[in-house]
This record gives structure tokens, C-alpha cells and sequence, in this order.
């Protein structure tokens, strides 16, 4: 994974001109005082969203942002049935596709949550194109999940294959920390749960993106029909459409 | 919180007599190799959990422990109508109460889902009855939330309380690093899940523990009646008991 092993933080280069060195023998001096790479993004420094909260003197920050869940189904049945060796090879597989796909269109992970990624673009690197990479990105978690399938076949307890949902949202959102004793860097909104429940609307296999962000890729892919669904907690019904992958 | 200030690793004592110091001028030593505060518990080391997983060998281990979801209801509804400010606001609050009422009774923050939390009880802090902590930590999320409630009363969008739902399941689960390229420290395994599943069939306001959880407080509340549920991606119908708050 050569294209994550940037020697400067890109966040702090692109928002402040400022080389944070977090590879290389430059780095030693930013390590001292705890400054290293991101666990959300390999090519940001620990600190890179927290500076831009402090910049601008907030706890947290609105933002223009794409959020991406994906989620593994069937896999509570699966724990049910299966060894944990056999999960945990799952999980690592399920992780070790996803965050290359995120990175590599300069999305950041936010969370893993057992069976599911949430993932955030344009934050805290910017690209006028966020929805279409957060779109490229699902497209490649679904073609390698659907190579790792047949890895999968063998493991104890599953039943035909393991297939991946995904759900896509574009909009404003707020991020930051949340909390004063436990401290959670996160990303909140209507835009947070939204992309969340047309996630659970997905199919097996499925990429299924709001209106709103099918607005921004529309030309790439000018036929696709809408479908309308009733998500739990959202009043009014909510149009979304099938990528396909 | 003075309880949350302790100067060693109480994690890094327990398992290994190893006096780890997290404050004091005591703790520089270790602050230079990096070793500071847990965010799941100010009261171990940031390693401890890599620790255990060093010591025995293995990325992941199996031991017994209680899991307790706890879940804000209405988040989502709430979320569609309510300014960031607000639900940042209550965020807050809901972390606040959640995390001293956990960490009071040796129990873990192991992530912060947006509106909900996922804590375990009995590692890397073993405790012989680590069914009653959680359930102990349960009734103070609900009892302060209950409190909380008034002072949210104010927050554009809200109607009526914003209630919280618990569910508590206890057995043996794998816990560890899942990935490689992102490493993720969880909790897998069919306990956690159904923990999860009990968590969603609960009522807003209430605490449902599983049977296996159960049977190591029956002493404490000697004539609960089951419950029986059935539960997405578990085939056997769940019993399951709803404790007083």
C-alpha cells in the first residue's frame, strides 16, 4: 500500500500549508509531542481534525460532507453459528477491503462498528467530487467482497454467500468531539441517520444513494430509476436509487 | 471524579503486579514510550488491552464477560428536527451520565455509536459479579437520564422525554484487534449481538437482561417474570427479564 505512506500529514498541507512530518526520520520531532499517523486516514496526523476545530475555536465544526455506511448481512446469524476464529477472519477481510477503497478516494474511516464502516468524504480533505469517490469507493468494497465470497464459503456455520449493503448520503453535517468525560470524535445530522437507514433499505449487494447524491453523479449515470421508501424515523418518504457495482 | 484519578494502571495491577503510572511526575517515564490514560477507563493504560493480548499470544482472546447496550430512543425523529447545537447538547449529556456510571463499577466504554453506547463489564478489570455491576450501572443511566429529561425539554424539535432503552447479556466473547490495515479493539461473538437484539426489544425507559444474565442477580430481584421475544437473526425465541429502575 505504497500510496499510504505520505511523509507529511496532506490534511494540515491542504487547510494550512503546514509540512507535519509523520514519516521519515522528520518525523521524530512531531512524535515527541505525540503527533503520528491517523488511525482514520494513514496519510493525516493524529491531531489534523482536532486542529481544525481549534482554528476555528469550536467543539464542533458544520461541514459539507458524503457519509458511506456498509454493512455485512446476515451476520448476527452468522456469530450465532459460527467459531470466533472464523468471524474474526471475516471481520479482518471485511476491514482490511474497506479501508484501502475509503482511502484511497481520501475518505477517512470514522468507525467500525463490528459488522459495519462509517465512512466520511470531504473531511478533512476536501474534493469537490466527494460523492462520486464515496461512490467509487462502494463499488470497489462490493466487487472485492464479492471475490471474497468464495474465500468465505468454508467457514463454519455460513450458509451461501456473505454480501454487503451500502447506503450513501450527501449533505450538511456536524463534526467533532462529543462528550466532556469520554470524549468521541464523531460526525452527527439528519444526513448521519438518513445515509444509516438507506443503508438498512439496501439489498444484498447493493449501493443505494439518496437523491441528493445522485443529484451530483447523475451524469456518470443518467438512467438510474427511483424508489421510494418509508425510513424509520423520517417522516416524510424518502427517494433513493440502485448504483449499479 | 476524584475515583477516576488513580496514579497506576489498575488493569496492569491486577493481571501482573506491575505498578504502570498514568499520573504524577511518576508517569513521564511512561508517557516517553507513550503509555497514558485509557479513553475506555481513566483508571487503566493505554496498552493494558494489547497487553493481555501480548502476554497470551494471541490477536484475539476469549473470556467471560457482561455486555450492556444502552441506546437513546427517538435519536433519529429527534435528530431530522432538532438544530446540531441541540443534539450536541444532548450527546453530551448522554455520554456524560453513561461513562462515570460504567467506569464507577469497573466496566469499559468500548465505543460511542452516535446515540448509543457499548460497554463491557469483567476485562481487562475482572470482577466476580460483573452481571450485578452492569446491571448497577443500568439503573444509574436511567435514573440520571430520567433527571436529564427536564433539562432537555427546551431543545427545538424535541417532543415529550427522550427516553433510553438498555439491554444486558452476559457469556463468552472474543475480544481484540479485528484488521490489519485499520485495527479495531471490540467485542464479537453471539453475546454481544444478542445483547444488542435485547437492547432493541426493550421498552424506552427500560433495562431487559437475558436469562444467562439473570440467573446471577435472581437473588436481587427473586420474582421477575420472562418475557419471551423473538429476536432478528437469532432462531431461538430469547426470555428475557425487564429489571426495576
Amino acid at each position: 500500500m505504497t500510496e499510504f505512506n505520505s511523509l507529511y500529514c496532506k490534511g494540515c498541507w491542504q487547510q494550512m500549508r503546514m509540512p507535519i512530518f509523520i514519516r521519515s526520520p522528520l518525523s521524530v520531532p512531531f512524535r515527541l509531542i505525540g503527533v503520528k499517523p491517523s488511525r482514520m486516514h494513514p496519510n493525516l496526523c493524529t491531531v489534523c481534525e482536532l486542529m481544525f476545530t481549534k482554528v476555528k475555536k469550536k467543539k464542533q465544526i458544520d461541514i459539507q460532507a458524503t457519509v458511506m455506511f456498509a454493512d455485512l448481512r446476515g451476520y448476527t446469524r452468522l456469530s450465532e453459528r459460527a467459531d470466533s476464529a472464523g468471524i474474526a477472519r471475516l471481520l479482518d477481510k471485511f476491514y482490511d477491503e474497506c479501508a484501502p477503497a475509503i482511502w484511497k478516494r481520501d475518505g477517512i474511516i470514522n468507525k467500525m462498528i463490528g459488522d459495519a464502516v462509517l465512512s466520511i468524504f470531504n473531511f478533512p480533505l476536501e474534493r469537490q467530487d466527494h460523492v462520486r469517490q464515496a461512490v467509487l469507493a462502494a463499488i470497489e468494497i462490493q466487487r472485492q467482497c464479492g471475490d471474497m465470497q468464495s474465500e468465505l464459503s468454508g467457514l463454519a456455520g455460513a450458509e451461501g454467500p456473505v454480501k454487503i449493503g451500502i447506503g450513501i448520503h450527501t449533505g450538511t453535517a456536524s463534526i467533532g468531539e462529543f462528550g466532556t468525560a469520554y470524549k468521541d470524535f464523531t460526525i452527527i445530522g439528519s444526513v448521519v441517520n438518513k445515509a444509516s437507514r438507506i443503508q438498512g433499505a439496501a439489498e444484498s449487494g447493493e449501493i443505494l444513494i439518496s437523491d441528493d447524491a445522485y443529484r451530483s453523479i447523475r451524469e456518470d449515470y443518467p438512467d438510474l430509476e427511483p424508489r421510494t421508501y418509508r425510513l424509520k424515523g423520517i417522516d416524510q418518504p424518502v427517494a433513493a436509487y440502485a448504483v449499479p457495482s
